[in-house]
């Protein structure tokens, strides 16, 4: 009998990687830019067509694939039951600004498309898998209480409580940067999604970025030469993060916190000033949190929507052997191929 | 074979109420002022107690009761393993004001004290009960994905996701009332527990007193008057706890919000304020969110510790019948009976 495989694919703003893996490990990595051209199937099509790609790199055959998990960007809108993506950094439609999604989309239909071609088929955002793949193999291993939060150019989290997975009615539970951090929202900056006074507005990259007039990477630079200026921005933007992070326990009751992404590699500098800012809040509820850095930063691509339909019986090995770490080179592939469908 | 019996117990800062029911509906109701003298066993004592002139008064043995369910005040904290009730309205060791508290206590050792007697003993704080008692025979029947507020003198919530009851690491899950509405806490109002710009300290009844001068009933009467003060003091109100509800529902995905308590008694004022301001808020997280009145404000009482350990095979008949709308008249005990322990 041949063995199980499985197929994991990561859908982001500018690139989809696609990787197939079996029991020992990952056999075939493949990425593509992400297509914004085309009708609303142009995603799903590409996601067969890398799947399909990953395949032959591997030298196996497509219909050994026993289940595909999908981390996405999103948010997702529900049509008809099945679950559509709603992101306006890939739908021209729902986009602000329409030059990086030159498409009207309103939706990519993703689970309608997929659901026939895969006996399992299962999609989560990017930062609900993150939370997934960090409590089976980084941070959180053992942990039933815990948020992933991704501090980036946007900020997003997943969370366990009692061990479950908060999902949510449309699988959009913990969109953590569109919190409100400010009821009044007069002086507050304006997010990209169009709301005032967000997290993410307040303490995303970006943020860094129009409070300091330089890139993050030079503000934590100069943060640690000692530079007054931008000291004052670090650390409003961790005492901004601190309030955030400790309304998310407010409400989730968490034990561990993990903090992934660009702005959070910065830790030996956040780390004193996040938590002796969190642990100011209400005692009963702060204290006993602990924080970690993330451990899968640059594995989540493979490892996120793996996780979410990878079998019982492959964890404790992977666990053990962590063959993520020896995984075969990514294949870039010519942003034309495949699109004329699975061929060729 | 004698039926099976249950008790529960509702423990708040000024009455604790003890009910016991049989399969057909409620045998016995009595309560009793909340004992705040003595050593940290007292409460755990009251509420053996309670119980026992419960199962006197409905002509039962004690011994047939078989589970305990208790809905109390809260925060939780363990030592030990064992849930400990740390209410700084109930114990005078963590209170900022003690004359209310007329005690040293650092926490009550409910389910130390408790558990050896009971075959299943529950315990959850009075707005995760409330949550369980309206989704299984309120105004949250059949939903998975729902938050009960409580929109009283103080502000909490209790949440499914995805059919899951939050509970977290100490069963401190969704205390909504003290999230943080304003990062910038310059000018916030401070909340009953040390912290700055809480959502209670910000929008449950006392907000009202201080903003307006006069009692939340008069301040609702006179917006319905179209008095231009209470108007602007009622409209912040709603404005900021629609914002406090955003968040709730952009972390959790919830589709229902069932609102309880006694300012939200002026729901016919409130909803087009608070509904108006939520669905302005980023549409993928808000659209299809639905709003309820509680079904079940003055009966929580007796449904919120009995819905955390009701059988199943119960559950569809109470919701049939609905006996606690039957049920006998609730008995008033003297604040010294039962100092001395389970007798007389």
């Amino acid at each position: 009998v041949a063995e199980e495989l499985l197929a994991a694919v990561d859908i982001g703003g500018t690139k989809t990687t696609a990787s197939v893996s079996g029991p020992q490990g990952i056999l075939a990595r493949v990425y593509q830019a992400t297509r914004k051209r085309g009708d609303e199937g142009t995603i799903p099509r590409q996601v067969e067509y890398l799947v399909a790609r990953a395949c032959r790199n591997a030298g196996v055959v497509r219909a050994r694939i026993t289940a595909l998990g999908i981390s996405t960007a999103s948010p997702f809108d529900r049509r008809d039951g099945h679950l559509v993506v709603v992101s306006p950094n890939i739908c021209g439609g729902l986009a602000r600004e329409r030059e990086l999604t030159p498409n009207d989309w309103t939706g990519i239909p993703l689970e309608e498309h997929l659901a026939g071609s895969y006996p399992t088929l299962r999609i989560g955002n990017d930062c609900i898998t993150a939370a997934v793949a960090e409590r089976l193999f980084g941070a959180g291993r053992g942990e039933n209480d815990l948020v992933y939060v991704t501090w980036s150019t946007g900020i997003g989290a997943g969370a366990f409580v009692d061990g479950h997975l908060l999902t949510g009615k449309n699988d959009n539970a913990m969109h953590l940067g569109h919190t409100i951090m400010s009821w009044d929202f007069a002086g507050q900056p304006q997010c990209g999604c169009g709301g005032y006074a967000h997290l993410e507005a307040l303490a995303a990259g970006p943020a860094i970025q129009r409070e300091y007039g330089a890139s993050p990477r030079q503000a934590f630079e100069r943060y640690r030469a000692g530079e007054a200026k931008a000291q004052g921005v670090v650390r409003r933007l961790a005492l901004i993060m601190a309030r955030g992070l400790y309304n998310v326990v407010s409400l989730l009751d968490s034990r561990l916190i993990i903090l992934g992404g660009s702005v959070s590699k910065n830790w030996d500098v956040l780390e004193p000033l996040v938590t002796g800012e969190f642990y100011a809040g209400f005692a009963p509820l702060t204290r006993g949190v602990i924080f970690r850095r993330s451990q899968l930063d640059e594995h989540l691509g493979d490892l996120a929507g793996l996780s979410l339909v990878m079998p019982e019986a492959w964890v404790a090995p992977w666990q053990d052997h962590r063959p993520w770490e020896q995984a075969p080179r990514q294949v870039v592939l010519e942003e034309s191929a495949g699109e004329e469908g699975v061929g060729p």
